[in-house]
């Protein structure tokens, strides 16, 4: 075999859900995924989330948030050159998160060839809308769509194309990416749509930092919602027309919607 | 304290995600409620997925599907007597599931008082759509909405409405419980609804028992679409405009949804 070049290591590359934070809520195969990793990349704030027993071993890349494209190319480049490569999200990393940088910049016209050899594993996880409805009851019990109001990747236009639609076909709305420092109107201009096809008394959930330390839920109807309550870590679900308010429990904070639909409202 | 009655012991209830199946993507806390249950009650085949260490100590009360509600009372009831008590389901317990069939019951006007003392806990899970979407990519990248085709609980008129409605608004669709014996002719309506709305190269995954034993995930495009391979156990996602095939890993089975989106199509 002389002359002929060491063969190059099988590197592979997964992207996984961390859920919301909460180890509890952390997939046994995210867990062994990560623990075979040489090397972890995501945005900082979910490395540290990682439990202390998988942050020992393989090498941490944080980055800053945004710049989910460069991030998802430097994991395949790792990969490619032979490493054990984990791409964290929170929640599940198909829903607004990494899994679809990755598999964009895996895609690009010019992306290297041995990128696209990479066969990706993504390992779902937790994602926030479940999380938040699991907290006050099945919100989520009829038909639902999640939609993020962050226009960074595309016009507010499409954003309102969106809300304006899933709202006149009366889906449970979960709303994720709701204000930022460089928008802090538009969550004040979705509720404006929002207001003028609910109901006042509309279940409306707030969910912050939910399955993480500090975690708070508020439900209320739509007409006492404050938005200066909500912020990039809030997830809100808006009722549809035939969610409730629930009876049960100590909490108070019960919301579901029934599996049935009337003919006609 | 002669003649007080004794203290009736503390009952409670959790709702629990049992994920897709494989022990794998079951949640450690959906284990730990399991594990300290005396009665797990629900649909016979979810009791069947329960992991073996799970089974030995609780009584299991299984029973057909359907009968959702009689399930819930059933629960309640055993729990307002002081049992410890799990409600299965699989995927996520608020989507499609038992969680709302419970609060209905609990929630319902005639329920006995001492069931609404009750402090039900939901437990979350990975439902359907996003273990489907994590074994052929990032489907659900971009907004995208779960959508039931079952007309057991509502008229046609009404699951059709829907469709049309996430349709025009150009949602990734998944949709649950495509098909049964009592409605054979639904998914065909539903795909000439699909078809009239979405380019004929659209993306579409079928994923029949993703995470369980006997697992098969097709992508096609949808012109190919064959409804016969399609039944009670499979999830079908829909593409939006810009879901796309992708060109990585050796399964030739990449789909994904970009995050961004143009200001017009």
């Amino acid at each position: 075999m002389t002359g002929e070049p060491e063969p190059r290591p099988a590197g592979w590359l997964a992207v996984v859900g961390l859920g919301p934070g909460d180890p509890n809520w952390l997939l046994p195969e995210a867990r062994d995924v990560i623990s075979r990793a040489t090397d972890v990349v995501g945005y900082q704030t979910y490395l540290d989330m990682l439990p202390p027993e998988l942050r020992q071993s393989p090498r941490l890349h944080g980055s800053d948030n945004g710049a989910e494209l460069g991030r998802a190319r430097h994991a395949l480049a790792l990969a490619s050159s032979g490493q054990r490569v984990v791409v964290v999200s929170s929640g599940d990393p198909g829903v607004f998160a990494m899994a679809s940088a990755v598999f964009e910049a895996q895609s690009a016209a010019d992306a290297p060839a041995d990128w696209q050899a990479i066969d990706v594993h993504v390992v779902p996880g937790v994602t926030a809308a479940l999380a938040t409805a699991a907290r006050v009851g099945a919100p989520l019990g009829h038909d639902w769509c999640c939609i993020s109001l962050s226009d960074n990747l595309k016009p507010w236009s499409i954003v309102e194309r969106w809300l304006v639609g899933a709202l006149d076909a009366d889906f449970v709305l979960a709303l994720y990416n709701p204000v930022s420092r460089h928008r802090p109107t538009r969550l004040a201009d979705a509720f404006a749509l929002i207001r003028a096809r609910r109901a006042a008394s509309t279940p409306i959930v707030l969910g912050r930092d939910v399955g993480r330390p500090g975690e708070s839920v508020r439900v209320v109807p739509l007409s006492e919602v404050d938005l200066d309550q909500c912020d990039m870590r809030t997830i809100i679900i808006v009722g549809s027309s035939t969610t409730r308010f629930g009876r049960g429990g100590q909490s108070g904070q019960r919301v579901f919607t029934p599996r049935w639909y009337p003919s006609s409202l």
